[in-house]
């Protein structure tokens, strides 16, 4: 199971770190803030026991068994980051050049250099597009829908065969298509943001189309819901990690640098990205007092950014906290054949493997920013595997939560989003020009 | 060509903002920063005129052509970056999925993992390796290799056939190996920084063996060298943009934020991150005195970000400057064909192209920051070619250079970065246990 581990905080003078007294003084907040969270009425920590909604996915997962070559996403945001992130940490590095199972694309922008390439690699009669749109009425996504449907129309082919949708369950333009058109769709609960959405069919419909194990995924997070839940600090890891970003937050801390040490997990960063900078990213706190709030998420990759963003890190400004994720099982043990050991460049790389030197690595790094008075944690788990990705989905979920309550504001709205989208809507009708 | 507009910036209060009269105020450093630059002896604006470099990267593809199906190149940072960044700029967006012509994998981490399943795709008789470390002796390059190399020889493959080596003329492990051994190798000029290499063999090699127009490359980017070393500030963009930076860095702006609007841009953004990090994250100024520069990057997405970054940088800290990169053609109009135009939701999608709302969405994004008060511009190109790139890549490498001497630092070196490698070394080698 998941572990944080923040000794190295404790390590650094106490303007840049913190103690686990400092932690455990904000204990006595976890019923409290339990309390305003169940307030909020927010589903991304119940709709992980839906089973209904595992068995809609399961059963029709089976009904199509085999019938596609390739499976598009069309959605953007909350409805392709947990998409991407799970493709990338739980599938073969290179399954889209196997030539073998269905081959995923999450379309999750409307360049159209892009979307008219992908015409070059699709068979529409062995294709299955995923629109998703938690709203119904995402403008980005819409357009997608109405160009590849066109395209697949005009190929005689039947659309509901070649469509299905995730979206609200009442409202919305792509929930009236549905039923308008019978094409066959599925909910995202009313009360599941679409940051916080990638455990429902939006996340596990596609994963469970390309063979991903979604019942291990949803292990793993009410694992980590279970700790949420919890009033005792020692067993809410959520709460820990939270406390730990806001207490640096204060201090200066204000960007937070996530750093897997696994290539699988490159696109975890993404999507933490966005569940971060959207929900804490606010002007108004609870009370309506102009807060400009907010942590600026970065993603990085180990050992990978050691050689791009190391340098800043250890000798720019100290306004970072490091999330270092390590894991203790990278694969089988990969041998490096030290072809010249007695060459002093590389005569340290002695029978060593490429798991031990990752691992090192990541050890050298944290060592060399602890020195340097850089505030890291590092959250271990065990493997890349399907119940390791549900925990840190809930981990990371979870403790946004109780960040939003250590803000005082509501972590579950976005609305600095709509004037860019008013201002387009303008644009296009001729009102701004 | 590339135009840079910074008008937005004068629309906001002076806190956030800067006037053109602020930039035109630094002008007569120009000079002066040119001369320090022009001291410290780097080979980045003057490599592009090597047309011996060329002659020998076209020749060599020239003895290639159709030789190999396979393309690796192992490397990391500066070493990979613009390659990646090449690769996803210039060549078909599903180019590894369409079984034609050489695929180019860049493996810039040493994840077991991916490592071992990179075995999976590769057939080694028809596959070339380019190793590339500035330096002839980064442990993660040469690990890789030697894993390679070692397979590679155990099936009774010519190394010389299928290694080639781009590093130091004289100096590191590598150039010992070439030499020893009959490996072509590339050169990498001495006073070429490894992030600002991509106009060398390390970038235009794997470019040209993938069908880039390295010639175009150039071109591009000696335009815009001409404009960096102008005294004259209305020709200088570079220059325009480095001030710009660096004064809305003074106004707490300490975070800037990449954002190309073209899907194929994305690694763009990544590139640009090591080169703003690298070079101006710095503890020491040129005196000596402890000053803890730096401006972090951060790489977005147009229009994708949008739906997971744009609420934080909207209602957050105004802590960032935004640059967007702007391309006028992005290829040709795709429709959006309405098939619900009565429907509110999407009845402003009104005979309009995916081309033309991706324009909007950028013009109503930068809208709305200017309105939060929200420092951004603009750097507009033409289209996404291999001129327009060859722009940017000198456009920033030059910005750079005036960056470094603004903030009285070395942005040549980086000193930072020896720490974690040498405590990494140490574990190894059981010093540090």
């Amino acid at each position: 199971m998941i572990k944080l581990n923040f000794s190295n905080l404790t390590k650094i003078p106490a303007q840049h770190g913190i103690t686990d007294d400092d932690v455990k003084a904000k204990a006595h907040l976890i019923p409290e803030f339990l309390k305003k969270i169940h307030n909020r009425d927010q589903g991304f920590y119940s709709v992980i026991d839906d089973k209904e909604m595992l068995k809609k996915i399961n059963d029709y997962a089976q009904s199509v068994e085999g019938k596609y070559n390739d499976i598009i996403v069309l959605g953007i945001g909350g409805s392709s980051l947990g998409t991407i992130c799970l493709q990338q940490s739980l599938k073969h590095l290179f399954e889209n050049e196997l030539n073998r199972g269905p081959k995923l694309h999450v379309m999750d922008n409307i360049d159209p250099t892009w979307l008219k390439q992908l015409d070059d690699i699709l068979d529409y009669e062995k294709t299955l597009f995923i629109v998703v749109t938690k709203s119904g009425g995402t403008p980005e996504t819409l357009s997608q829908y109405f160009y590849f449907r066109n395209l697949s129309d005009k190929k005689g082919l039947d659309p509901k065969e070649h469509f299905i949708f995730v979206t609200d369950p009442e409202k919305g333009l792509l929930r009236k298509i549905a039923i308008e058109e019978g094409i066959p769709a599925f909910d995202v609960p009313q009360n599941v943001g679409g940051r916080f959405s990638v455990l429902t069919s939006v996340g596990l419909l596609p994963a469970k189309l390309i063979g991903i194990n979604i019942e291990e995924l949803i292990k793993g997070a009410q694992k980590i819901r279970d700790q949420f839940l919890s009033e005792e600090l020692k067993n809410n890891s959520p709460f820990a990690l939270a406390t730990i970003q806001y207490l640096l937050g204060e201090k200066g801390k204000i960007i937070n640098v996530v750093i897997p040490y696994s290539q699988r997990l490159i696109r975890f960063a993404d999507w933490y990205r966005q569940l971060l900078a959207e929900s804490i990213g606010k002007t108004l706190d609870n009370d309506g007092n102009k807060v400009y709030r907010g942590l600026t998420p970065i993603n990085a990759l180990g050992v990978t950014d050691q050689h791009s963003q190391s340098q800043l890190y250890n000798e720019g400004p100290n306004d970072k906290l490091f999330l270092f994720i390590e894991v203790a099982d990278l694969g089988p043990e990969l041998l490096i054949p030290n072809l010249k050991p007695n060459d002093e460049t590389v005569s340290f790389l002695k029978n060593i493997s490429f798991n031990k030197l990752m691992k090192t690595e990541k050890i050298g790094t944290e060592q060399a920013l602890t020195k340097n008075d850089r505030p890291n944690l590092t959250i271990e788990v065990n493997s890349v595997s399907e119940e390791s990705l549900g925990e840190l989905f809930m981990l990371f979920e979870a403790s946004i939560a109780f960040l939003g309550e250590f803000y005082n504001i509501n972590a579950f709205d976005q609305p600095g989003v709509e004037l860019s989208k008013n201002l387009t809507k303008e644009l296009l009708s001729g009102e701004n020009l």
